[in-house]
């Protein structure tokens, strides 16, 4: 068997090498990733976003073990945007979710923050597809964080969690209206503490103000609350993620056709951008040109503006059409 | 007077006008910008970063009061990235700052998430540029969040501050060795919560722990206890920030040199990122082909890498140097 065959296949090893490799940004990561993409969409995508410290990695930990006792097969991905100098994944593969390690139905994978030039999102989407073509049912996508990054990455689920702990101050409030726009599903973590009502009720207002959801036909939002070091309203939760699951597949097909349009889309756009800034930097860079070029600004002798112009000129043509 | 010379008088409509058209694209804003750049670099930069609640509005408000009593005059830009569907600064000029609202030495703009195409760094650099040629002598850009376009927005930054606040959980812990290396200056506000000597004991260590940094010319990072709503702790974080000033400006040259270099290097890059991609992505729209392979990609005839690749080899010629 080739690598794709094994990873199809599920051979752990392959599996494993294939996204070090995407991560790494290697070329025959690439070439597989063609030979894999038929063999994607059947997974199911739940993308996990929130600030840091607000319990992810165990409210992950109980999803995985409730799809397992339904018999379903899962993925996850761990996703740390936040070190772009060391390049490195630091949460490593999540300790909490060690017990899993010795189940075959469960795969965990970090991905650290290489992709220089076009951000880590087609490495996690790289991701993702591996996972899904060897075959495992659910993919659970964790990142850090709430920033823009972290919004791309989850549009790339079916489903999105928003997960928030009570009373986490003004701040909290003032973006909620961002993410509310990303949100398929709040979790409000942590729920024993005081202010889940509180919190549950703004959110549910500023759901009922969004009168015009454009994203994934429509949905409006739903919130769980959920203590998950106790293993507390998973049950609960995840029948909310089915829930959505129901309407998104099944609703009517011009909603899930717009979906895998709006995937597709982003898709596309992400590789493009990754791949026309690399060939151009690396071009730029091998003939000394950049190093010339930063020189030049430094001593004011152009600005960035007229020197990127310069660079568009000289490499790009857009006569015809392809 | 034109645009270009009454921004620089620091006439405020003008610089309203123009931070708004940057953050809107307009391609006037890029010519202003041309004509501006040999007025920036006069100006010292301060970025302020953060996960949600930790107080950082309070926190640059209080900043803005210290270096108005020391006669300096202060620009503001509160950057929103947390909105990419609403793509409106939500927070807008923030009310705690307000109160600032009738000094003419201080201006206040926040800034939305536009820029499809190469995020919001460019923008925030175009707007810090504006400020900087209208004579401010201290531009503080806060932004929300601790995702990797934060970082980058921080970068720009001649010293950046880090605020956490006491026991954030084991999150937090996970993502310090992330942040610590984009951090000149930790600022634990809320000081007076439980837990501040642990916070304040685990950043030290994990600075000591970072032999070699390698960013900014080997500065150690230190770290200040404040509590923002009481204005404690401002005047010795303040005179930490110069601390940074006098190491980064004047310790020896070739660390400020490396420096200039390094943001040259990232405003540069940025800037051939977001023309290169919307310069392509512009021409696939317009010809209707962008339409035509997302077709192909929902119905699997074709993958994204091969796409992605077809559309590189028809827009770039990378034949010869520039």
């Amino acid at each position: 068997m080739d690598r794709t065959q094994k990873i199809i296949a599920g051979d752990l090893r392959a599996v494993a090498r294939i996204i070090r490799d995407i991560d790494d940004g290697l070329p025959e990561a690439r070439e597989i990733l063609k030979e894999l993409y038929p063999q994607t969409g059947r997974a199911y995508i739940v993308g996990i976003t929130g600030s840091p410290g607000v319990g992810k990695s165990t409210l992950v930990d109980r999803m995985i073990q409730y799809l397992r006792t339904q018999g379903k097969t899962v993925g996850v991905l761990a996703v740390d945007p936040t070190s772009p100098f060391s390049g490195g994944a630091i949460l490593g593969d999540r300790i909490r979710m060690q017990r899993h390690s010795t189940d075959e139905g469960v795969f965990i994978r970090s991905l650290a923050t290489r992709g220089h030039f076009g951000g880590l999102t087609p490495s996690t989407r790289g991701a993702i597809a591996v996972l899904d073509a060897m075959g495992k049912d659910y993919i659970l996508v964790e990142t850090v964080g709430v920033g823009q990054d972290e919004i791309e990455i989850v549009r790339a689920a079916h489903t999105t969690l928003i997960v928030l702990i009570p009373g986490m101050g003004d701040d909290i409030q003032a973006i909620k209206a961002g993410i509310l726009e990303a949100g398929d599903v709040f979790v409000i973590n942590k729920c024993e503490r005081e202010g889940t009502q509180k919190t549950r009720q703004e959110l549910q207002m500023m759901i009922e103000m969004d009168k015009d959801r454009k994203f994934k036909g429509g949905w409006k939002p739903t919130i769980f609350a959920t203590e998950a070091v106790k293993n507390e309203g998973i049950d609960e939760l995840m029948t909310g993620i089915e829930e959505h699951r129901t309407f998104l597949l099944q609703k009517d097909t011009a909603c899930f056709d717009r979906f895998q349009q709006d995937r597709a889309r982003m898709e596309l756009f992400d590789l493009v951008k990754q791949d026309v800034v690399q060939s151009v930097m690396e071009h730029l860079t091998r003939t000394g040109q950049w190093d010339e070029f930063i020189r030049e600004l430094v001593q004011k002798k152009t600005d960035p503006y007229t020197q990127s112009e310069r660079i568009l000129a000289h490499y790009l043509r857009t006569g015809d059409a392809l």
